[in-house]
């Protein structure tokens, strides 16, 4: 026997009462049965996003979502800036670049936090800029962006601000309307508690009006006939009925819960996490660690592309180690989404056996003995 | 108390050994327990196409798929020849469009299939076009197209041919490579009898040519990147692996079916779906009708649109009416995936209720009589 422990930062774990709707029978999605569904989720999606603006139903990963926001609103030969401190930042201005947008770089070192006066700046040198990209929370570094700052720089220009919330979205505070930010993407697998497969895109009318504008070539991601879309409850292209339903019933456990309360248990578990990681002697990677997800240093001895395969083939734990340039460096154990206290605990408690495994120095009992104390 | 019965030609009914893979624990799609997952489906998917290409597999509808095709092969300004005789078969010529490609169209009457000579003739007066667009079985009519002639006349040329094999995949007789077919693509939620939200793309080696060539852009349907990963066993993005757990269940079923049985079977259904048309009055409407839908042509008396939904609202039982011109004027009773001979049944004793509640002359228990002795 062996039970299987997800805390990667996504896919997470999906409840039961979430997963087993995607095994009931598939929706027609040119029903009313169906529409309601749909109703349901826009309003659900809405809510999470904190905004009025409609947000659109892909059928595809977070990616999708990205590509979607750079084909929509930008055309050939556009500046932009791309503002990141980690791999997912990057992946904005690879898209950019396929696209032929004119990518102007803020590059913060890994682990450090966007510096919106940075932004200002950037703005200010490339008043012609169309849109800064930029990341929520970077799921390579656990690192939150203030977005809340950086949305209010953003919007005294023309510019746009186009954020990746896939990781951070229904863990980490987000308030699109409020913190006046124009696109923001994400995903149905971290936060949302749902399988992987469904992306998402809200869009404010500053940005619409780029949208309208934009001579990109885009057939199954543009945002005009999703617009349309949903006036009539049905998605342009036959979406995953199955996923749609699953996601249901997760923004309704989101909604019950409040999202509010939401963001707070993230935040706690989070602090607790931590503690935990410090407690392992472990240093914490980022300067401005998010709420979602904890990456500690490794000592340089211990070699963590390979303690993360142990933890996983001998205990059936998954956590992520690290990307790139921080491959073998970090370990990052993932708390978003449907992830509680014990998967903490869990994670923490192999994580003590692996970095002993693999040779290092650990007091015993230290690191859940710290978590559990900050999760009282 | 309603029990509901999709009759429609996609989504189709999930085999609940199918479903259930779905609402089991999420994997991690960069594990080995993924990996095995990828790699049985990467198999079983060159049997169902019967190609030894790779598959690629994408998390979108069907209709992203299409676009991938035409994303990698083609470039602004290139010559297409798009063969349609439906809905589905435009589809192609908009996306071309979309894409900047000159579309040549062969536009046959709706019902009837596509002339392989005049794909020879439209092929002779544009040398310069790179691609055929082709569709297997025409949903919006339910005709089958010869692909075996078209491909061999496509093979001779320097064009490649491009095949929407959507609805037709495992269901109607395909052989990729024997036919010479170039790119073909498909999703998940008709023959292949899994939910919505997973596509594919073979694409042989003279198509790889022109992916190379292609100055399209694309980034998330990039076959240059979806080839690379095949290697590597896993998905450039997390693919929506809950369907995949359940397309490697349903993959397996179709490969201990036998593809040929399962062809076998379709054509049964389908002979025993055109008697009970006839028995009821209504004429079938496609000229070359195909194994997985059967459409029939309703008295012009009677309002085919709300005669669908009452059929849907009264008895649960989902068919689906006509597309375009052809709303109000059509039923289409699917019989693909995982619909057998009582689904049949079902269908038909509905449809002569729901003729009848519409004001139309039907002789009474013909069609199942008609349906019960073709079944045996």
């Amino acid at each position: 026997m062996k039970k299987y422990y997800l805390i990667t930062p996504g896919p997470t774990p999906v409840p039961p009462e979430v997963a087993s709707q995607s095994a009931l029978p598939v929706l027609h999605h040119r029903t009313h049965e169906f529409g309601s569904v749909f109703d349901r989720i826009a309003d659900g999606l809405k809510y999470v996003f904190q905004t009025k603006n409609d947000v659109f139903l892909l059928t595809s990963s977070g990616t999708g979502a990205m590509e979607s926001a750079v084909a929509n609103t930008l055309s050939p030969g556009d500046k932009a800036i791309v503002a990141t401190s980690g791999s997912f930042g990057d992946r904005w201005g690879k898209i950019c670049a396929v696209y032929g947008v004119q990518v102007v770089w803020i590059k913060e070192e890994w682990g450090k936090p966007i510096p919106p006066e940075k932004v200002r700046e950037a703005l200010k040198a490339n008043p012609d800029a169309k849109a800064v990209f930029m990341t929520h929370t970077e799921t390579s570094t656990g690192t939150v962006n203030d977005l809340k700052a950086i949305g209010a720089i953003v919007a005294e220009t023309k510019a746009i601000s186009i954020v990746d919330a896939i990781s951070g979205l229904g863990g980490e505070e987000l308030r699109m309307d409020d913190w006046k930010l124009d696109v923001v993407v994400s995903g149905s697998q971290k936060g949302l508690m749902t399988a992987p497969g469904l992306a998402f895109a809200a869009c404010s009318p500053k940005a619409w009006a780029l949208v309208e504008a934009s001579k990109n070539v885009r057939f199954y991601f543009d945002y005009i006939s999703l617009k349309k879309s949903i006036k009539s409850k049905e998605t342009p292209f036959t979406p995953a009925v199955s996923l749609c339903a699953s996601l249901d019933a997760s923004l309704n456990m989101l909604r019950k819960d409040g999202i509010e309360n939401v963001w707070a248990r993230h935040r706690k578990l989070a602090k607790a996490a931590r503690a935990g990681m410090q407690a392992l002697g472990l240093p914490l990677f980022s300067a401005a660690p998010c709420s979602v997800l904890t990456a500690g240093s490794l000592p340089a001895s211990v070699d963590g592309a390979k303690m993360v395969d142990w933890m996983r083939d001998e205990h059936g734990v998954s956590v992520a180690g690290g990307q790139e340039q921080l491959k073998g460096k970090i370990v990052r154990l993932a708390h978003m989404g449907y992830m509680d206290q014990f998967d903490l605990i869990i994670g923490l408690t192999t994580l003590e056996w692996a970095l002993k495994k693999f040779g290092a120095q650990v007091p015993a009992g230290k690191a859940v003995q710290a978590a559990q104390e900050a999760l009282v």
